[in-house]
């Protein structure tokens, strides 16, 4: 009898937002076929006993290739970063394709397009990163672009060199409503962090650490909130990137209970790190520092309850590959203050496997005994629902075989040489975790199988995205609007 | 060949709470066997081409054969309270073994199982009405019938003859908290009831409408708080039954906001009626009468609000059969004022029918185009999750096979006359609904297909329930309890 | 040249609720005639060089002469409470009239008439305690006392004996309402406390410390909020009595913030202790007993932060005082666990110290260098305006001559031995502070003169009170209420 | 018998934030020498029988003799402008000192000091407008100016000529923190309404009624709460000017209930006034012009109802005098869209009045009967004290004899041209009010007398303010503030 499938993972336990149970997996042409028990044989066949077989994760915030605003490249090139996603269970990822001042959004985009094709191990997609909001850029790339599938706009409300102000803020809000994409926004208020930053400086608190105290706490619900206030007036979806305080998500949760559309993210070095983690002699803390900075314990807890109220809906890595040398974060020269400093963390390849050990085998409280559901949705369903990235995120017939085999019980301490990307540290380095993904297929396709790598760069895909529900504004608000306003939705439309 | 599966229903799509995708399904042994494209045949097969292959609805929450405290017994045997239910899509039911005052609640469900076993067409549970909580019902029945299988309690907070007061409902707590049930809740003030119906009637407002005003909005939300500041110092979950306003949401909202294990049931009646439908002449009203009532307009947004944000995860019907002459809501004799009538309605065989119409066909904004998954998990996934029924509420292998065919473009106006239950009328009678269920199967067995009823009274079964996560106390609250009060936790276990 | 004065204080500065100013104060007649620099010459001139020159504390909750519930005499007759009261610079008391199950509420409040009319040496009025709200009480006593001058109510929700639930609460209110009398409350949510009580007995938790634990803090936001929504429900004004905790505090704030008329007291064991104070060797910690117990230091904040709001207006004493033997708190024989112990503490004489110490000596923050100005309000002012005192609460032209004269440099340390009243013990001996009342004057006769009795039993007056402001309705309520019934306020008037 | 005294003002009702009572008021060297019944004569007598003797009116919020940032001037001079504000009740007025950018802070100060010290009839006071947040400004002459008796800074948030953005707004705070001023702003979020205007202007919607819509509810609340949180960074005071909508009054009820100063101000246009009264033929409704716009019925509820749960403090005028001539509103021309047309109202002059006739004569039900006390407080007691104006605010011994008699039952309908101001219209025109102020005096000399000026420009007084408690710190937050950041209040001092 010939195969009636490409592939067949047998024995294993399928994990799914809603509950996990025993199946094997049947894949062919790159997608699932069938899931059961006794299901016919696959021309290759993986015992996934004592296994569990989950949907390959999709990391949604990642900066790859990328230049920064102030000229510095990061330490990733598209190869080597989805390398080290997929050392981490990834199979799917969106990074940036990052306009700066001046340059044009088509060309941005059609760069780091080159870049990917030519370099990328797994399927990708990309926010637009817009700086330079002018009329071009407003009124014909982005409604194109959206239109051809880069259905999200990343804004930075903070950074001297692509801060976004509230006016044109509201241009892309209402550019987006029209086109029909999910805006994602780094929200901090600009200048209470520069203000900070220069009293601090001024007085000689130059260290590391101070630059988790030049963020101050309010900065972040203080433009949560301008941010909401601005997308409630044209009724357009957001999503906040990386909460790292309690009064952050407690912002989103009130908007959220008003009936707006406000999605979140937040990342591992918010739910796993702290402000103290900075506070290392000399230099060293520096390769603790990101924006926001983490926070206090209390924060940790808050988004943890955060994700388990639905609040926050994803985890991403905001992976930002700076070397902690003078390529990278110390490229100021001699004894930089931490204004100085690039703030970035690596974080591709430890994000799952962080999740996995607090969700699954250390099983936060307030998911309740059902960690493993939450890990899924955190990092596979509910990502590609909040995107749009139709046939990922859930190994269902007809989906993707995106798949990632864990090893639920492999204790593994991270470390900075077992690290695949180019960064040269992690900050996690030292920590122990149980459950670590040990094969990872993208299409039904092997990238990583026990520790070595399979895939060929280039072998990633486009994701095109085309909006979806989480892009789309409620119309109900609209209503309200017109009412109050007697003048119609045309200011709108 | 010979054929790999009982049954193979081909050509559907089928609908999850996260997502819908093309598969047939394979049930072997009353259980899914595989999801996917071109399965092996099976004995029989089922052509789905065009539709909707569901879970099974699960009524988490209906009155049958049961005796009122007061003494009236309501419509509906066991035999047509399932064959009502699976008319209407469900293929399981929890309806309650109700204790009254002076009653062995082990005696009571011995007897409310025989009658179920009797005549029982779906899978039903039941919750344990408590009415009468002596020492030996919360020592010795309660733990006992937990451990064996019923996992869930019901208290009333209101109604003269069964409601329960503030410290026998710690009591009740304590024994959920310390043997993992789940305490369901009727809350509602009932002081402030009982004195408004008194006023009411002594002013000569007697018609049926009445009954709405008899329940002041505040009774609701003032109940909710009461019964979350009891559960909170136990740290027990519960789950609020039939929230009618938008207070009431909100505080349930603030609780869990909180970290609190509050989950939270709506009905048909609260979603699509209001108090208007109780003005009718005459008496004719009281066929909209139940308890909470219906409420506002802004209500109904207000819940389908917390639907859309998780802050309540179920519908139920709430399914209370009285007749509408003197055997049921006009017991009372010749021209009785609205204290004397009957409270509750039918609905088993209307409420999935309604939702599907509002969430999959109509597209109730707040769901943003994810009507289908919504329904599917309001129906049925979160309820085998809450009230814990392993192998319940979501198609996929190892699942028992309880399925529902739905065909979406149907349109059916709802009748009195069509109704399989034994009330004799249907509140949302004159509804034009799109989308029925067409076809149910409880473990594989069809028991209704095009519009025939194909079971026997007696083939559902017992589902034992043995507490899971939603029963199982936080453990975080009981930390802050104890460091509080420094004398240990030793006062809870 | 004769006398234009019977009484002129010359030389101090005077005190107000919104500022202090050096002036002289001329009485005639037992009021205040004028007040002002260089005034004529007075019969007799008291030279207040130095000194604060304030109105009279009015204390508005003190148990004097009354029977518990249980049969338990307090300690105090008339005469030494009010000896006490004076000694503690105060002029004005209001103690209860305490109706029991069984009694008659007008003979109750002649019996107390007259018992105050023949020992008080202050002057008074009485709250009415309602434990027996039959037909009698509410339909015809009530309202003829209240128009006689008794226009405040008292009303339990715990203690077995004496608690009012919820059903009667509204009858009260609604009388109340009809009448226009303010409706004081111990709000304590019974069930709760009870349980607690039993279980921590049944455990072996009987020290007095455990007093504190059986009063769970949600208890006490629990009673409020269902309070408050009864209140709401007829647009009835409420004064909640004694706050204990910070989540009272904001339920307070919170109701206020929604319009409605809700009033609400602290006292010093609330301000100034906590339920560690309880926690000594053998019973001692009984005399730090009280309902609701002291909570903790962030509660604390929380009250001081209230009042400066206005969420919080007043600070009574809840004088009540049991002595610590076998007449008073251990009359229940040896060995007594904490339930069988006396509730309750005096206070009379330390109230004002320890408040001025506090606001004016020590200068709270929350009161940004007004502490003087807020000592004067919260203890006469406000008083005198939410309980329609006319004539009281301020020293202006035509107000009562009920005077404090203080020392604000004196420094005393309150001791056992010190005090007028009969308990034989303060819970705040040990504290020093600074500033003392030296002189007081009712009426413009000395009461207290350094260190001296100078007044009779019987010198002071009964106060009727007709409602005023703070105990009418706001209407806007009604209007709404009716809005939504649509059968006009005839239920509520 | 030689007059003691210079004025007796006998037989009147005298008025404090504290209740009302019967006094003669004795006025000595311009202050209140003595207030009581039977005074000695005074030289010369006024009889105030059946009127109310109260302090004069306070307006703490007018542009006088002010030139806009774009160059024009506004109607009214100092003396015009007095005069005006007297014929209205008042007796002190604070206005402004307005840098423009590139303008030398202190040289505006003298020159304003010149034209009011020439000009002004009653007493006044300056707040510091800065625009020009340059090192000198911040440094040198904030401090100095603060020093001598100007402590309050006024800053905008939105205009493009003068706003003050986020990071320099924190080099005010600290500034004024430092120095112990309070900082006003006018807080609406600039980019919102400029997109607005922009949006609106573009599509034709260009009449005055779309001043209103360009303002958009949430730029209110949004900026005040960005600014309450640099505020809360630096536990520095504020006063929010003008506060008009419900979520405005909401956002300040919330921060002050955290324990932060923040202090709020709203006038009779947002008491008085809807957006619909912009909404008139041609160009007339730009007599309604003002920012933040009138709003909804809604929001003046919301309003009062603040005013009365002392979220709101004081009720200014905000008097911004345009002339409805090509001199004021119509400068830009013919046919101006409502970005072109000058945003302001005159007031001065009918503030007292509005306010009386609603809290007094009407009694707004949310003051329970205490109406004029309310008026007392919110327009001369309140202000002072915020503004720490000592001697002002309240008739007491030792205080200005700043006194307005009004005549509580006169009917006075509103009219252009019995305004002494110099724009020429009043919004309030055609209302008619009952209860006016009949006759002024400044420190005991007329200014105002039934209907005539009896005083000469330059009479009145520049009063010194030196900070004063509202404009204290807490000192609460920064103890705070160092344990989080652990470097110390260094930053702050």
């Amino acid at each position: 009898m010939t195969a009636n499938y490409d592939l067949v993972i047998r024995g294993g336990t399928i994990g799914s937002a809603t509950g996990s149970f025993r199946a094997d997996v049947a894949v062919k042409d790159g997608k699932i076929a069938a899931l059961g028990l006794g299901l016919a044989a696959g021309a290759r066949e993986i015992d996934a006993t004592g296994k569990l077989v989950l949907p390959g994760g999709i990391d949604t915030h990642a900066h790859v290739e990328q230049v920064s605003a102030g000229g510095l490249l990061n330490a990733d090139t598209f190869e080597s970063a989805t390398t080290s996603a997929a050392f981490g269970g990834n199979t799917t990822l969106i990074s940036f394709a990052a306009q700066h001042r001046g340059l044009d959004l088509r060309k941005v985009v059609d760069d780091y397009a080159a870049l990917a094709r030519r370099g990328a191990l797994i399927d990708y997609a990309f926010h637009l990163i817009v700086a330079n909001p002018d009329a071009k850029t407003i009124r014909e790339d982005l409604p194109a672009l959206i239109r051809e599938g880069h259905a999200s706009i990343k804004v930075f409300m903070t950074y001297d060199l692509i801060k976004v102000d509230d006016e044109p803020l509201l241009d892309l809000l209402l550019t987006a409503r029209q086109n029909r994409a999910l805006v994602c926004v780094h929200a901090e208020n600009h200048g209470m962090i520069s203000w900070m930053g220069k009293k601090l400086v001024e007085k000689g608190y130059v260290a590391p650490k101070y630059h988790a105290i030049s963020h101050p706490r309010g900065s972040e619900a203080e433009a949560f909130n301008r941010l909401i206030t601005a997308a409630e007036l044209l009724d357009q979806p957001i999503m906040i990137f990386h909460v790292s305080t309690a009064e952050g998500a407690q912002t989103i949760r009130d908007a959220r209970g008003r009936g707006l559309k406000v999605f979140a993210e937040t990342c591992p070095q918010y739910l796993f790190l702290t402000r103290h983690d900075l506070d290392k002699p000399g230099l060293e803390g520096a390769k603790w520092m990101c924006s926001p900075p983490p926070r206090e314990e209390s924060d940790q807890d808050a988004l943890w309850q955060a994700l388990a109220l639905g609040d926050i809906q994803t985890v991403s890595s905001d992976h930002a590959p700076y070397r902690f040398d003078e390529t990278g974060k110390l490229s100021a020269g001699p004894n930089p203050n931490f204004k100085q400093i690039a703030n970035g963390l690596p974080g591709l390849e430890t994000r799952l496997p962080l999740l996995f050990d607090a969700l699954v085998s250390k099983g936060r409280p307030e998911f309740a005994g059902r960690g493993l559901d939450a890990f899924v949705n955190l990092t596979a369903t509910a990502p590609a629902a909040i995107y749009n990235l139709p046939g990922k995120g859930a190994l269902l017939p007809g989906y993707d075989a995106d798949i990632a085999i864990w090893d639920p019980g492999k204790q593994v301490t991270i470390t900075d040489a077992a690290m695949h990307d180019l960064t040269g540290f992690t900050p996690f380095a030292g920590r122990s975790v149980t459950g670590w993904p040990e094969r990872v297929l993208v299409r039904g396709a092997e990238v990583v199988a026990e520790g070595t790598l399979h895939a060929r760069p280039g072998s990633g895909r486009w994701l095109p995205r085309k909006g979806g529900p989480a892009a789309t504004p409620t119309g109900r608000l609209v209503a309200e609007i017109d009412a109050q306003r007697n003048f119609g939705a045309a200011i709108l439309d």
